[in-house]
């Protein structure tokens, strides 16, 4: 490796550029806030939008695409959605070389210009559901931005669904959640906590805003997906309505759900190492690397050894074969390493003679001699343990960074200067105010209600305003 | 059918969006020149994106995204390129309630913002050839707009490669256009033409464009995609240059190519009749689909005997069911041809008795009875006639259009207000008079000039300068 990484005890932030910029995954633009996603960067997202568009399209949903620019005007009909958007939003004045008579904004999230279209397209009950999900850039102007986080510019998948009961409505919203929770636990090995936002913390525009939050490794919270049910509101902002069973006219009830990019940046933070990448085998654009080591004399022997060694390969293992041997072994092992794929084969002339191999695990550094006749089957059960064994470490991980509060000191003592952080279940009861004084004294918000938090939370007091509690609150710092 | 579709006959625009607006392909949107695509449409584009990425995976080429805003700047350091773009840009003039100190574009395509990143990247030889592909929105301001063929922002492709010398830029070039010409005749069934633009066709900071050009049934042409070798002129732009193999420092190659969403149009216009949409199997969403005939009394038998059919079928061949029965057969019959579904399969209580169906050919509306026993095969072999028989329909056409004129009076009654159309090829003097004299008279354009024309030329006579010809050159009346 020419250049070193930032170990993350020194600086977790500089750990995680270092990683980013020296992979290959992403540059800085010359645009402002905008980034580059890199081939390698843009390989993880492929994977990750084929795979959800999959369990989309498994659960009825067709994608589709709306305008990028979006009259102004729209944006300033949902009271919530425009005080929530407008200080974030990039404004088109110019077109074919004239002043526009009324300005675009660049799509910060597209409810308005679908719901704009879907009262063209509904008039009855036979026109609902209506599932449609939409792959897209967006913008949002930010004044601060870091790689794959938070990026003026992103990429995200954007789901607009119509319903024609509230109770459809909710349950989409759920089984959005539920799919995101799937994608994130059994793909990118990252646990997640589920869950209601609180008010101050909801989209703009929503009745109720569900997330999926993820522990990183600096013990911070990362929102990782959000589905919010919508209500009547864009319904009523649009005038949306349709002729029910009943002959009778109402307005139509909406969902709307994304994940983005910012994605990607989860997966670094989650699992990367002061080493570089660590990917989990179902979502590394490569699985396994054969690292041929020879030297002129035997070279011509050992590239006729791995390609038998490769063609032992499933054929649904998604491989690459390094022939460049410019650079000395341990300086390409390390190479590999820093690019994250899961398991490296090293093959040399002593392998070649023992009709063998070594494989070695990227995420726990293990060696595993393998018999030639062995390594499919080997090959294969290890890309599952590699899998199952990053989740874990990352669950413990955040199971052992999890505190239940019941003072106020200490819940303050983990978020101090040199506290540890992590995730705080203290009881709260509900009140904006107590919540805000929290984040004043703290900077920890509330994460999610989880799911039961209501029933748990009966009998308990807030520990911060000592008034009864309504709900149990997962509380953390955040991204 | 609820809707009449205007015949061709009577208005081939018309005709065009009808189609568009009844098999809900795409729609008017509130912004200005953009279109929705709608759910139906978007599959189409979804399955020309899987195919032909593969095709540019398997050629070395790997996928990126670069911001959609370009600083102003940008765009003007290629004279050419400002020349061409300047009258269509959209302008982005405040972010985050603020008035932007230089303003953004945007994109209209990203050969500026992509060289400016490759600067960054392209120091030896040993970091070319980069082959970068990018799945993008793009906009240009358009005065006239019309659904898929011409809209204000559009999707595409766009590849942006940099090589060490000029003859494998122009070899990447060549590539890309025959992967185009491959994709058009072996997956969209269309039959196109090849070869070189003039230099008042070609792309805005290219040196040469090379393009895939097609007859529509109206007998225009439409092109529908180009691959352009730009030369040095954005390594000088943007001071691109790399240390040779010799320690020399050399500007850097490039080639740009892209297609888009037009090809949706130009599917649409090649092949539908005036009962609907008719979809070449290979790019076809659905390839099949089964109609049910039943009533009350003999559902459930009719619906299993469907249930058992379906299962006949390959794997591989992407079928729906229809078991909407509210409509009368003609009806539902009428509504599946308008979606272009290349096989219909009718299942009646008399096909039941006799263990049978009848296909239905989308195309030449030929039916077809064939035992359940020989399904399978039937249909494998009758996706595959359909799929040749829609080209060989194409391509005859094309050539029963296709006039060779030795005089300019010959040429001229072609493109006469009664006149034929098609394609014309007359010698050309390769005098740019000479190009804008005929486009004045006639309308027409030189849509390409193929690969072989100069030698085609030599000893002839341009008729319309009476000089000595240098080129053969294909003219239309162009979308
Ligand atoms: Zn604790
Ligand atoms: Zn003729």
């Amino acid at each position: 490796m020419a250049e070193r990484i930032t170990p993350r005890a020194e600086s977790y932030s500089d750990w995680y550029i270092d990683i980013i910029v020296q992979a290959k995954l992403a540059d800085y633009s010359p645009v402002k806030g905008s980034m580059v996603i890199r081939p390698r960067g843009y390989a993880i997202w492929e994977r990750m939008q084929s795979t959800l568009d999959r369990m989309f399209k498994d659960t009825g949903h067709v994608n589709a695409y709306f305008p990028l620019l979006i009259p102004m005007e729209f944006i300033n009909r949902e009271a919530e959605h425009v005080e929530g958007f407008a200080p974030e939003l990039a404004v088109v004045t110019h077109g074919g070389g004239e002043e526009l008579e009324e300005p675009y904004v660049v799509r910060p999230t597209s409810e308005t210009i679908i719901w704009s279209m879907y009262k063209k397209w509904i008039q009855s009950y036979r026109d609902l559901p209506l599932l449609i999900n939409q792959w897209a850039n967006v913008m949002r102007w930010e004044k601060r931005t870091r790689l794959f986080l938070r990026t003026t510019e992103f990429l995200w998948q954007e789901g607009h669904t119509a319903h024609a009961t509230a109770a459809e409505a909710e349950e989409e919203t759920l089984k959005i959640l539920n799919i995101y929770q799937k994608f994130a636990e059994e793909y990118l090995a990252i646990p997640v906590l589920t869950g209601k936002k609180s008010a101050s913390e909801k989209f703009a525009g929503a009745v109720d805003t569900y997330a999926i939050e993820a522990m990183m490794q600096d013990r911070k919270a990362l929102q990782a997906g959000t589905s919010h049910f919508l209500g009547q509101n864009f319904a009523k902002a649009f005038d949306v309505t349709f002729q029910d069973q009943n002959g009778e006219l109402d307005l139509v009830w909406a969902s709307s759900w994304g994940v983005s990019t910012r994605l990607v940046g989860a997966l670094i933070m989650a699992h990367s190492d002061d080493n570089g990448l660590v990917l989990p085998p179902r979502i590394a654009p490569y699985q396994v690397v054969a690292i041929p080591i020879f030297r002129d004399k035997n070279k011509e022997e050992i590239l006729a050894y791995t390609d038998k060694v490769v063609e032992q390969l499933d054929p649904s293992v998604r491989h690459t074969v390094d022939t460049d041997n410019s650079n000395s072994p341990g300086w390409r092992f390390a190479e590999w390493e820093m690019l994250g794929v899961p398991v490296r084969i090293e093959i040399g002339p002593r392998d070649m003679q023992n009709s063998q191999v070594v494989l070695v695990r990227r995420d726990t550094g293990e060696k595993i001699p393998v018999a030639l006749d062995d390594l499919r089957e080997r090959v294969n059960t290890l890309l599952q343990e590699i899998q199952t064994g990053i989740f874990q470490r990352a669950l413990q991980f955040r199971s052992d960074n999890t505190h239940v509060c019941e003072t106020y000191d200490q819940f303050t003592a983990l978020y101090a200067e040199d506290g540890p952080g992590g995730f705080a279940e203290m009881p709260w009861d509900g009140d904006p105010e107590t919540e805000a004084r929290i984040k004043a004294d703290t900077k920890a918000t509330i994460r999610v209600l989880p799911f039961g938090n209501e029933e748990k939370a009966q009998g308990k007091t807030d520990p911060v305003s000592g008034k009864p509690a309504r709900y149990v609150a997962i509380f953390a710092k955040s991204y």
